[in-house]
């Protein structure tokens, strides 16, 4: 391990939290609040930060170390990322702090906060650009910024975005992750300027923005997007949807690529997949409203938000019929396509794994038929195969863990698995308990550490945390 | 595909089933009850098995017509086995029959009766005989017993048990169903006679055995264990676990290669999650119950019958707190060790998805290391490790169609869910609107058929009925 550079990374990217923290103290002076939360946190951030970027090391990086470092990166921003939350007196305890941040950072848009208003606005714009930061990666936007990480990015990039589906959209790691960046920035400005267009005032479309172009779910209101009118639900609906689109697809379509773009075996599926369930949950409603209008706008909208692991909401769906409930479950598993903002398993990783056991089963009747899996026409390797597998199996195992670990506080056995589900799959809220008009708050620490981690181990893809705590990996081999 | 030979191995089985209604029809007889129910079924059952396994053909067998065949013998025999349900008047519709007949030849235990005890006793036999037909395997049966099948034997014995895990005891494959189904009587005389020196009353002891070491879970009381003494329940214990370990441990055992047996990786892992599994739900539990006693033996109880998959009970666990009902439905993902009666992922699938997904992980953190996965000390090859996927991928898909499916009745989420696994994994009951006290005949008829259709997928691991719904296997390439 070289742990002198990963020092180095670490104090870079803190430098790069404490230019972001300017912002929202920027905020804070405009609305004339308490600035002391944001320069007690920079304070500490900067020296820390500082002296870790000043360590002097030959530049190699090896992908053991890439996971790593990506791994504690977003644990140590994380912890100074709740500072303010911390020192804002808002908060009831440094564990509801972290919670919140991890929620930010991961996109999860879980909240343990039951009076969002009384908060300043400040704090909650800190608490949405946390989540836009978080959307496209923490690590990828130090490489897109300060270029000269030194070492191999692509093992950074890799271990932060570790999808199935490759998105280097041109040879260059760091011309990639420019691009990436400025499509996130053009989705964020047009977002924005849309919910203005729509009557939402300026504050709320930026804040609303930070968290949705991310499909992170912070609403700074506690009626979530209930709160605002009919046309900023669409407008957040086709965003949640382009966010959760693979970026790369945006990036063909603007270099004239557009038939490449859209043939994709994973787009197909996730457009498929909102269709498809908008329908069932509207027919499934439909009893529940007087108008048809707004029940397929409340469908589409439930179904765009949960398949996009943003977690908004526009009504009670706790209320809804089972069915369409069993519906919005299982699209807590599904997510976005990869190389999007969004989390769960990932539609790319669903088709591997149902195209997968189709060649299995097929060959117990056909056991001589030699099969390659493919995806967008092209064969997939058996190592990306068990990478998928892997994947599975670790999901429902952290699944399982988390339910075990909430139901110790008591919760009906719906509350603790979607808790759980919820935080892995990045989601946010479940049902019940836990549902569009609860939150978090109720739960024990031991539940929000656990949850936390959850966070952190699902928005970065399951493996660079659990190798942070595995102990080989800190084994000299 | 050899449907001719399809036929005539559908129709010895018919033949086989007609000779098993025998018993049923005798005790009918004994305790004076109208024996015509069984007098009815016989009469088609005889005539359609005759005229099938006339049919000559070459005896020649492939692996999907082993797979197809399978299949098909478990749906008509269950179609045929309902018949003195139907006959007998007690049941409401056919679709109950049907399902509550594949509840038993499956030994899941899932049951639409909920005044159990008016039933005659020639009818209650016969629905527990089914399943202890069934733990064994019927194809198992009839190759025990009528050993000229002709073609390859091994072919169906794979298909109706393809547990990753080969119990092929010696060579010869009619030769190993001999002793399965010779240990299988042993452990069915010896619980039948430790049950009637515990003070149950005969009939009791042989209906609740047929039940009880296929790790089935049909009882003949609306209360379950709970009707028997403390010693029955202790009995059932061991004779659950005795079930839930693979039949070559015993026979390794028997032939004095006990230090071969008990190392199986498997068994201790299975072994494992009872102990700690109890323990855990123990202490859960403890502050519920006045005696320490009563709430270990409750706790050791119920996690045996849920591993074990049989879903028996002692004590109402709708009741228990949720952490302890999180266990129990973690445990319904479980089951035993493959090569026993009982069903669901089994504890060798879990291992090896466990062992794939380290190697995998490590992989990233180790990327030169190539390693095998091994099982017993041996390596299992990559095939096998494929369809252990495909298993896991297959069979969350099913449970999430099966909890889709029921939740359009409008029972609560946790019901749905839990019916759907129950079925599928062959414990049978689940919790809430399906647990110990309640029962599945609320269910729509839909929801009855799917659930049955369930219970068959879970049963024959899969694949099996899987492949008798593809449309490929059908195809002529």
């Amino acid at each position: 391990m070289n742990y002198k550079l990963m020092l180095r990374m670490m104090g870079r990217t803190l430098l790069v939290e404490a230019l972001l923290l300017l912002l929202p103290l920027l905020v804070a002076f405009i609305y004339r609040e308490d600035p002391r939360p944001f320069l007690y946190t920079l304070l500490p951030l900067a020296l820390v930060g500082f002296a870790c970027s000043r360590v002097k090391t030959k530049a190699e990086f090896f992908s053991r170390e890439g996971f790593v470092v990506v791994a504690l990166i977003w644990v140590i921003l994380s912890l100074f990322g709740a500072l303010p939350f911390w020192f804002c007196g808002y908060f009831e305890s440094f564990t509801d702090c972290f919670f919140e941040v991890v929620s930010g950072f991961t996109t999860s848009g879980a909240t343990i906060l039951s009076d969002i208003e009384r908060l300043p606005r400040g704090i909650l714009f800190w608490r949405s650009f946390t989540s836009w930061v978080g959307g496209m990666g923490v690590l990828l936007f130090t490489l897109a910024f300060l270029p000269k990480v030194g070492g191999r990015a692509q093992v950074l990039v890799r271990a932060e975005t570790p999808g199935p589906v490759a998105t280097k959209l041109v040879p260059k790691t760091v011309q990639s992750a420019k691009i990436l960046y400025e499509i996130y920035f053009a989705l964020t400005v047009l977002e924005i300027m849309a919910f203005s267009a729509a009557g939402m005032p300026l504050y709320d479309a930026v804040v609303t923005t930070f968290a949705s172009v991310c499909t992170g779910g912070f609403c700074i209101t506690s009626a979530s997007f209930a709160a605002y009118n009919t046309t900023c639900q669409v407008i957040a609906i086709v965003f949640m949807i382009l966010g959760s689109v693979n970026f790369a697809v945006f990036f063909l379509l603007l270099t004239g690529r557009g038939k490449q773009a859209l043939k994709s075996d994973e787009l197909h599926f996730f457009l498929g997949a909102v269709g498809v369930c908008s329908l069932l949950v509207f027919v499934n409603i439909l009893p529940l409203y007087d108008s048809v209008g707004v029940a397929f706008k409340d469908a589409v909208f439930q179904v765009a938000s949960i398949i996009s692991t943003s977690g908004f909401c526009t009504t009670d769906y706790n209320l809804w019929p089972p069915f369409a409930q069993t519906v919005l479950v299982i699209l807590m598993f599904v997510g976005g396509c990869s190389g999007s903002t969004s989390c769960s398993i990932k539609c790319g990783r669903i088709l591997l794994a149902f195209r997968t056991s189709t060649r299995t089963l097929l060959r117990f009747s056909h056991p001589r038929a030699v099969k390659v899996v493919k995806l967008d026409g092209k064969a997939v390797e058996e190592e990306t195969l068990n990478t998928v597998f892997a994947f599975f199996i670790l999901f429902f195992l952290l699944l399982g863990a988390g339910s075990l670990v909430v139901s110790l506080d008591g919760y009906s056995l719906t509350t603790s698995f979607t808790a759980s589900l919820g935080c892995l799959s990045n989601v946010g809220p479940g049902l019940d308990g836990v549902g569009p008009v609860g939150n978090f708050s109720g739960l024990s620490h031991l539940s929000k550490w656990f949850l936390s981690a959850l966070m952190l181990v699902g928005r970065l893809e399951l493996f660079p945390i659990l190798l942070l705590l595995h102990p080989t990996t800190w084994s000299r081999a």
